[in-house]
C-alpha cells in the first residue's frame, strides 16, 4: 500500500515553486490513468504576437511530465526527487487560447522496472511524451523529455 | 542605415509579455557583438529542490535566442516577427544561483543571406546555440533552437 505522506499533491507542489505559481496552473485531471493534463490561462502566457509564449508551452509540457512521473512514484509509495534531464520541443502552430498540456509515458515504458530500481535505492529514468492542444484538437506544440528519479535518504 | 523605429528595445519587449515580465529578466549586454546575455534572479525561479526550475532555464535560453535574432533583424532595419520553431535542451547540473543565459548564432550561420531573404519579403530561419552558466563558469544547461523570421506587411 502506498504511504499517504508520499502521494504528492501536485497543485501544492506547483504553488510552492515561485516560477510555477506565477503560471496559474490548474491540474485538469489526476486520475492515475497514465495521463496528466494541466491547464494555464492565456492571459498569463501571452507573447508579443497575442498568442501563447513558446517558453510557457515548453514549461507546461515539462511540468506535466514532471508531475506525471512524480505522481507515479508517489503512488508507488516511494520518496524520490525527480529531475528533468533533457527535452525537445517542436512548435507547430500558434495558440490563441488557454494552454492545455497533456503528458503520458512513452510507448514501451516499463513502470514496474522503474519502481523496482527505485525500491532498490537506485536511480531510474523515464521518458515522457507531451503535447499542447489547439482549441480544435490539433497540436500547438509537442515534445519529449527524459526525467531522472533519485531515491531520497 | 537601420531605421531607429525598428531597432528593438529588448527590455521593453520582455516587459510587455506577462510571462516574461514575471521572470524579472535583465539584459546584461546588448552590444551587437553576436552574443546576447540575459540575467534572472534565482528567487523568482527556484524549484522544489532549491535550485533553478528547468522550465526557467529553457525559457531564458529561448528568450536569449529570440532576442539575439530580433536584435539582429532590427539592426538591419527590417520589420519582422520572430517565432521559435523548435528547441532542445540538456540539463547538466543543478544551478543554486542566479540564472545567466547566453545565446549566439550557430557556427556557419550566414546572416547576410538571412537579411537578404527578409529584404526580399521571404521567411528566413536561424539556428542559435545557448547555455546557462554555473557560478564557477561550468554549464548548468545548454541547448539549440531554430527561429523563423517572417517579414511584416
Amino acid at each position: 500500500m502506498p504511504q499517504a505522506d508520499v502521494i504528492p499533491d501536485l497543485a501544492a507542489h506547483f504553488a510552492a515553486m515561485p516560477p510555477v505559481a506565477s503560471m496559474a496552473i490548474r491540474v485538469l485531471d489526476d486520475t492515475g490513468d497514465g495521463v496528466l493534463r494541466l491547464h494555464a490561462p492565456l492571459d498569463r502566457h501571452v507573447n508579443d504576437k497575442g498568442c501563447a509564449f513558446g517558453g510557457s508551452l515548453a514549461s507546461l509540457m515539462t511540468l506535466a511530465g514532471w508531475g506525471l512521473s512524480t505522481r507515479m512514484i508517489g503512488v508507488a509509495g516511494i520518496a524520490a526527487d525527480v529531475f528533468v534531464a533533457d527535452s525537445d520541443v517542436r512548435y507547430l502552430a500558434p495558440l490563441y487560447g488557454d494552454l492545455c498540456a497533456e503528458a503520458r509515458f512513452a510507448d514501451g515504458t516499463d513502470l514496474a522496472a522503474v519502481v523496482a530500481r527505485l525500491r532498490a535505492g537506485r536511480r531510474a529514468r523515464v521518458v515522457v511524451d507531451a503535447c499542447v492542444r489547439l482549441p480544435d484538437g490539433d497540436t500547438a506544440a509537442r515534445g519529449q523529455a527524459r526525467f531522472v528519479a533519485v531515491p531520497k535518504g
